[in-house]
């Protein structure tokens, strides 16, 4: 088909990457692609959504008076579907968000028009379907998010690698390579780069940036290689020599046989979690050939999973991106949050490193624990008790490390939550509890 | 795994209809289920969403505002993260929409609390993972919503098999029957039941709905045979004989190898687009092992699909439910589109039926036109041509139908709509375009 010539004229790898299911989707000829072609004309009889004739919403107004406080014609948009790859202003406004601050840098800062996802999550499902697939590998440092499972291996049959995230103490750069470097030469593979990182509230320094390229430009020289930039967390550093800017930005356009794929999303970069606005942007020229290609299948692939993206919060979302105030009440956030990470980094300093150890964090919303193996103890069993007993939760990741969601505990009672946690893990370590 | 086997207990045709994928999803223990068990607590620093601490918004106002109209505690709900299987209050809100009206039949009426979706395409697609997969025959009366194809064949690899929804100028009861009837007895399959149908416009009179019943318990006979019920029209039938009430209730517990499912939403029930809440329900008793083994599945998938669906939208959503007006409200919507309706089908007595003819309609958002196969035209070819000569839009279906959405058209329009697609389809048949 056009869209996969498109694709291998453009990149070869990338075209070597595809899934079967990727090879075969593009976005059909049915009713939102005729819909899309009927815009703008007197009589349109092509979309099944109730309107006045005009465009207008013919909706009950019960529910149309939660959006009240927008804009007629905006609030008609928020009623109506979106396009199945979004709304055209919301990802131009997107693609301006996602680029502030760029031009002062050398990067090749090629990329398409950021199509709208379902969240983040949805972006990684697209990704995962149109490239993951029985076999394939997906490298991820460990401790790693569990929903990479799901999306990946469980859903598409792809086979997840590892590598230890943290060495010695520090975050390990060469993780990737490493997961990916007993694998034979020459076949594709998927890396998942999550800075900041979830669980580990990591985001690499400057130094420890130009080692994670060099080490997957060493991958890309033996294999076609997708990097999936999980920018969930984008611009939430808290240290002064810890870049902000996305990784994507550095890694576009530096190796034929290296695909980076921007996932970002107003979820955590506008605080909007229950709006599901993600986006998933690739390292192509807007409007190119091969940019027309993938935006054909991930339309297809949006088509038969979820419809199209909700317009509600697309535009809701707008609304901040076409605000003058946005970044700065952004960088407010950032810096509430900032306040909380440094009371934290001080609390751990207390905590008993025969018990339990902080890994290094500097960004995101988490910090992770690791529990000394000495102790003999187990992950969950430690949730459970500090549920139980401590009236506390914090997530177990794993047999041996706990993470702590500061993004939603207020300041204050930071030092109290790393109190019940060594008195939790204590309780259990002596027997105290009675467990 | 437990799941599977809980299934199995509460219906071996169920478990039989699973597909491979279907088999092995289940809800993880990770981070949202954690999160579930550590709702209440005093400290709660489980999920990654920036709160003040105490479950307040953390948010740029230039995007909260958006949501002004809400209560403070709505608007909270609102933008923080729903539970994977949606916000509970809707969750009830919805079951009782649903089962609005019941009473005074004598159906069994056991529902499942029904599962939040990104809209109705995307309970198609849960459905077609958990019980799609490679060569499990989907039937569906033709012709058919192509996003079927998408979500079931080219997603999953099952296979549409189709027979002819309309028979002598009449809708044809047997169609799935008819469909499934020259495949090896035993084997499961599954089959779309979309009434009021789209592109067909058609609900089924009483003495059809006995009909269909008749010839899918004919078909559980030999086979497992999971009925999905795309509910996205209920409601909307514009003639005194023709009941509203979805056939899922008349269905559910009829045979032990009929297992139907209902898919509906507020997308045309509440006229809510852009908002993408629909609901998945099982013919089970809520709260039963099978219930939550079947929710543990949808919730898997939910989560690695989508993460979880929007909050935003749900408490939208939710304004009309809990609203006293919401029900005269639709029904005013009804009585508006069943006007269009009137006028339609008035306007389409006039066809020259050598052209084009009008299929039974009465119900939904379409009206289907069958261009006569003397004409020897192409029914995409006369959509183009009445795009450009005719300043008109509507889809064409297949090769030989074109559907009329006269949900978006307003009623004083329709005439002449039909009037120009006479002259578009008579430009091309008598060469007048030079086309």
């Amino acid at each position: 088909m056009p869209e996969n010539d498109a694709i291998a004229d453009a990149s070869p790898a990338l075209a070597r990457l595809l899934s079967p299911l990727g090879e075969r989707v593009a976005f059909p000829p049915d009713i939102p692609f005729q819909a899309a072609q009927a815009r703008g004309k007197a009589l349109n009889a092509t979309i099944g959504q109730i309107t006045d004739g005009r465009g207008g919403i013919v909706a009950p107004a019960s529910l149309s008076a939660a959006l009240g406080s927008l804009a007629p014609a905006d609030r008609n948009r928020a009623m109506l579907y979106s396009p199945v790859e979004g709304i055209a202003e919301v990802r131009e406004a997107w693609r301006s968000w996602q680029r502030h601050g760029l031009s002062q840098r050398g990067d090749a800062q090629v990329s398409t028009l950021p199509l709208v996802t379902v969240g983040l999550t949805h972006g990684l499902s697209l990704v995962a379907d149109l490239f993951g697939g029985p076999g394939r590998w997906v490298a991820v440092p460990a401790p790693f998010w569990g929903n990479y499972r799901q999306t990946f291996a469980v859903r598409t049959g792809a086979q997840i690698v590892t590598a230890p995230a943290y060495r010695g103490g520090r975050y390990h750069c060469e993780a990737i390579s490493e997961a990916l470097a007993d694998r034979p030469s020459g076949e594709p593979a998927i890396a998942i780069l999550n800075l900041p990182s979830n669980p580990g509230g990591y985001s690499a320094t400057t130094a420890e940036r130009d080692r994670i390229r060099a080490s997957l430009l060493e991958v890309a020289d033996n294999r076609p290689l997708l990097v999936v930039c999980d920018d969930a967390y984008a611009g939430l550093v808290y240290e002064p020599g810890v870049p902000s800017a996305s990784l994507f930005w550095e890694l576009a356009g530096l190796h034929p046989n290296l695909i980076p794929v921007k996932l970002d999303g107003a979820t955590k970069e506008l605080s909007f979690f229950g709006g599901r606005i993600g986006f998933l942007t690739f390292p192509f020229e807007r409007d190119s050939a091969v940019a027309t290609a993938l935006e054909s299948k991930v339309k297809c692939l949006t088509r038969a999973t979820v419809g199209s993206p909700p317009a509600a919060t697309q535009i809701i979302v707008l609304q901040a991106l076409k605000s003058e105030r946005a970044r700065a009440e952004v960088e407010e956030i950032r810096q509430r949050l900032g306040a909380r990470y440094r009371v934290l980094k001080e609390a751990l300093t207390t905590l008993d490193p025969k018990l339990l150890r902080p890994l290094p964090f500097n960004a995101g919303c988490f910090a992770l624990l690791e529990l000394d193996p000495a102790t003999g103890l187990r992950a969950d069993d430690i949730r459970r008790h500090l549920l139980d007993h401590h009236d506390t939760g914090v997530i177990a990741i794993g047999e041996s490390h706990l993470r702590i969601a500061f993004c939603s505990v207020r300041k204050s009672a930071l030092p109290e939550l790393v109190e019940r946690l060594e008195r939790g893990v204590a309780d259990l370590f002596t027997g105290g509890s009675g467990l």
